[in-house]
């Protein structure tokens, strides 16, 4: 059935198949049920195709809620919970419905047949989720980067539970709110009787510091087969993942590492979980985007195994160890019933005995906030410089040396025009000449599938985790200005000096997670950009030396007439 | 006092003090009297400035002219006698103004104060003279190639003087008649006394070609020199010329060789006289216009030294020799007297006794014309793209370097910003790779001072060499007409057949002198073009290994963090 919905994002198509809308624009939608995030309807100038279900909202009618009259809802991917946002459930979020259903198992499958080619211009970088930034200004106008809507974490406590006098914020939508931490350090998250999991934060020589998993291992992730199945109604790309410490193989497609992704934003409040690669609408057999998509899930789970705390997830583990069926379902509904996400997931953490300073910590979170802006913006410059490049390789550079290339045959094929004076042996070197700058030109052209597609791989891993610091820093300052408030208060006698001086340690609980994960994704910076740059350098001198190589070879074709 | 004119070709002004003219357009010009074939006056767009000469014809009213009323002359450099083309003098041409002054000895100098800056832009190549190629279609709509008038040769035999029943060109502008080789075909031109020069004609193996000079020898062009005369006021550019078979050196100013080069195109009918590197009204003491001038003379002089016949000619030998101011005035005035110009030249070739058949000869000049007009667009075509590419390297590479370097920076100085996760060493080979690449920048920027305009040069002088063969053809062409036309007349017995005879001897040696000019244009060509390619394939690899030393030096900076 149809519906009406109103864009809340404007999103710029970039495949045939999907439609460009604009922000507030009104919307028909031909089904209600989303696939595989993309609905399928009109915009207001006709134009008929896909666009993201999460940058719409569904237009309610009277007889559609009984909460609100012609109320605006989220659309998403929530598919039969429509009017999740509009009453938000008291019941703890591990009671909810389950964001993926089991039966439905084809949702990344309906486009099986399409053969639009993916557009392998690069320059159109996906935004960053739940980015607030300021976005660098694109020297290049027509470049549009994508603004993504915020990820929406669905285990918001319940803001009318009354439990303190400490004021809550009234924004349901912070993430200091929406993460549940508010609700954990205003003391509302009761401690359980029994916590199986424990995540250990220790003082490092630089600050707090996540304690190193007893268990590292590394993971690959190879082989990308496309599969059919329903006697070749459905095909998909199935993944061979084999993780170090196992030693043997799991087929996951990527909708199984979209599962695990959301399971790890579902429960990891404070860690900046890596994004997954993009997903497209269309062209999703193409082997260029099977062998991008492949990259970038490889750096993905580099990420994943690097972190002490996501590499420990029993969900995760379930991922990369499950070769059954049966225990896979088992596997997943355990790890959607699991209870300590969220507001839970901060009562797993074991924080060092130093005294911080909550001041210092603020001053040291601050620190971070202004580098990691500045990341941001040089990341999402040397992407743009980087994309450039692409397209001129691509472009501009393989062109310039084809042409010389022509012009060099053209001028051997004169040569041959007079044939007493044709001077064979000059007119070959000169054509052979030619031919060598046109290679030279295919190389310009191979050549950003052996460097800068790496590079962009990378930046794009790096936009995902600077974009979600925003958020993660938003918790920070949050429980600070709760322990201000809470101070206040006890200070005029509106408050036990009990509540506050819990208010205060769970205040530094958060502050320690958060230095914990800075200092991981230092860490981690500083080996992955060593390796970019490293990486980028060697190809960039073998790229130049087979120039040379070729050259020298053309040349001495010279020397012997 | 300032003369109505009006443009007889397009003209696009190509620096500042310039203006454009549109043909057939009214142009008003301010002195009569150009200044190294430059006028100063106003189109009727009523801009100021300067425009060739040659380009417009001066509208004559009855007053001032008592040969036509109103009439159209072209005017050109022809300053005192600008009633030449409306009354052909039958005094022949030695006789006649010389083309210089000697007394105005300043022509050269008349902008000194311009501080212009000569356009770097390559790509306006300059247009051949007398050029009837059909022209390749320039890629780029924004390129202009300029279209020059025909270079007139000043010796036109008078068309009015009866000598011979077989008829004659009734186009007095086309070369067989200029050049005088039509009245020397029809044996009008008397076999002098006593003839001091010869050049002789002999059989090679691939055809006639001219006896190689008894003195062979080369000529340096070093050392452009600023000077001033008349206490600062006049400033020009001196350069350093050493033959090498007198080791002395001489100092000529641009005007000299333009002096030469008069007498030159005087003289030799039949023969491509190079052309010299383009006059340019201003910004002609630029240090790039000066060095690019330097260049193109070495290469003209290259290819004067090398032709047997150019490099024996006495007012060559003169402008190479005499250092004594009187005694150079005197060479001047001698050289201008010869009398053995045109069609006069015509009569010191010696031709070897072998029988061609006259068919024959003309289906070797007809392959030599359809090599020459292939040559001719494939040249253009490389100029094109090697002019574009100069403006690639200091615009496009240069600037996609720069950035990438940028960014490059850009990411090490956000790593900067928290300190305690600085990373040292990192930032500092990430911020070199920076200034690696803002490096390499300038290095695309710098290379076609290497290599593309050692290019461009010889493309130019070949440009030049091409251009002229369409006349020189149409001599061979006009010769053998007349060749046929006589041997009807004689068949209808309308005329001798000792007239007929002495025409067809008289058109083998054109057909002679023209097959040794294609034969030493094709061994030039070869030593040339090998040579042209030789450096340019060093220059490149030269450039692209010091890219690769820049890399690899910058990449050990990674391997000790």
């Amino acid at each position: 059935m149809s519906v009406k919905a109103k864009a809340i994002y404007t999103f710029l198509s970039e495949n045939k198949e999907e439609i460009s809308i604009q922000e507030n624009e009104e919307l028909v939608i031909f089904d209600e049920n989303s696939v595989d995030g993309w609905f399928q309807g009109e915009n207001s100038r006709g134009e008929r195709g896909l666009f993201p279900a999460s940058y719409v909202e569904i237009i309610r009618t009277r007889s559609n809620s009984n909460v609100t009259d012609c109320s605006i809802s989220p659309a998403g991917s929530l598919g039969k919970d429509s009017s999740y946002f509009s009453s938000i459930p008291i019941t703890p979020p591990n009671l909810q419905q389950p964001y993926y259903d089991d039966e439905d198992d084809d949702w990344d499958d309906w486009d099986d047949r399409s053969t639009v080619v993916e557009d392998a211009d690069y320059s159109r970088s996906p935004g960053a989720n739940g980015h607030d930034y300021q976005s660098p200004v694109s020297n290049n106008p027509n470049v549009h980067y994508r603004t993504k809507p915020h990820m929406e974490r669905q285990d918001s406590i319940s803001s009318s539970r009354k439990g303190s006098m400490v004021g809550r914020n009234l924004n349901r939508f912070s993430s200091f709110v929406r993460s549940g931490v508010e609700a954990f350090v205003l003391g509302d998250v009761p401690m359980m009787a029994k916590i199986a999991e424990s995540y250990t934060i220790e003082m490092g020589t630089v600050g707090p510091q996540w304690k190193v998993s007893p268990q590292p291992f590394t993971c690959s992730i190879e082989d990308p087969t496309k599969q059919t199945k329903f006697k070749g109604i459905k095909t998909y790309i199935s993944y061979r993942v084999t993780p170090s410490h196992i030693g043997r193989p799991v087929y996951r497609r990527y909708k199984h590492f979209d599962w695990l992704y959301n399971r790890l934003l579902h429960k990891f409040t404070v860690i900046s979980v890596p994004h997954l690669p993009e997903k497209q609408a269309t062209g999703r057999f193409e082997e260029d985007f099977i062998e991008k998509r492949k990259r970038r899930l490889i750096l993905w789970m580099n990420h994943m195994t690097s972190h002490p705390v996501l590499s420990q997830y029993e969900g995760f583990e379930h991922f990369l160890m499950c070769t059954d069926d049966k225990q896979w379902k088992l596997g997943k509904r355990r790890a959607e019933k699991d209870e300590m996400v969220g507001a839970h997931f901060m009562l797993t953490l074991q924080i060092p005995n130093e005294h911080q300073d909550l001041q210092d910590v603020e001053e040291r979170v601050d620190t971070f906030k202004a580098f990691a802006k500045k990341m941001d913006d040089s990341v999402m410059q040397l992407t743009h410089v980087a994309s450039e490049l692409v397209r001129k390789h691509l472009g501009g550079f393989r062109k310039e040396f084809q042409r010389l290339g022509n012009a060099f045959q053209s001028i051997s094929q004169a040569f041959m025009l007079d044939p007493p004076h044709s001077s064979e042996g000059l007119n070959s070197a000169i054509s052979h000449t030619g031919r060598t700058y046109e290679n030279i030109g295919e190389m310009f052209a191979e050549q950003p599938k052996y460097d800068l597609f790496q590079m962009l791989d990378k930046l794009s891993l790096y936009q995902g985790l600077l974009a979600n610091f925003p958020d993660i820093i938003h918790l920070q300052k949050g429980a600070f200005a709760k322990v201000k408030e809470s101070q206040r208060m006890c200070d005029e006698g509106k408050m036990d000096q009990d509540e506050a001086d819990g208010i205060r340690k769970r205040c530094r609980t958060v502050g320690f997670a958060l230095q914990a994960e800075m200092s991981h994704f230092h860490q981690r910076r500083e080996v992955d950009f060593k390796d970019m740059m490293q990486a980028y350098l060697r190809e960039q001198i073998a790229f130049y030396q087979r120039v040379v190589q070729q050259l020298e070879r053309t040349l001495r074709m010279y020397e012997c007439l």
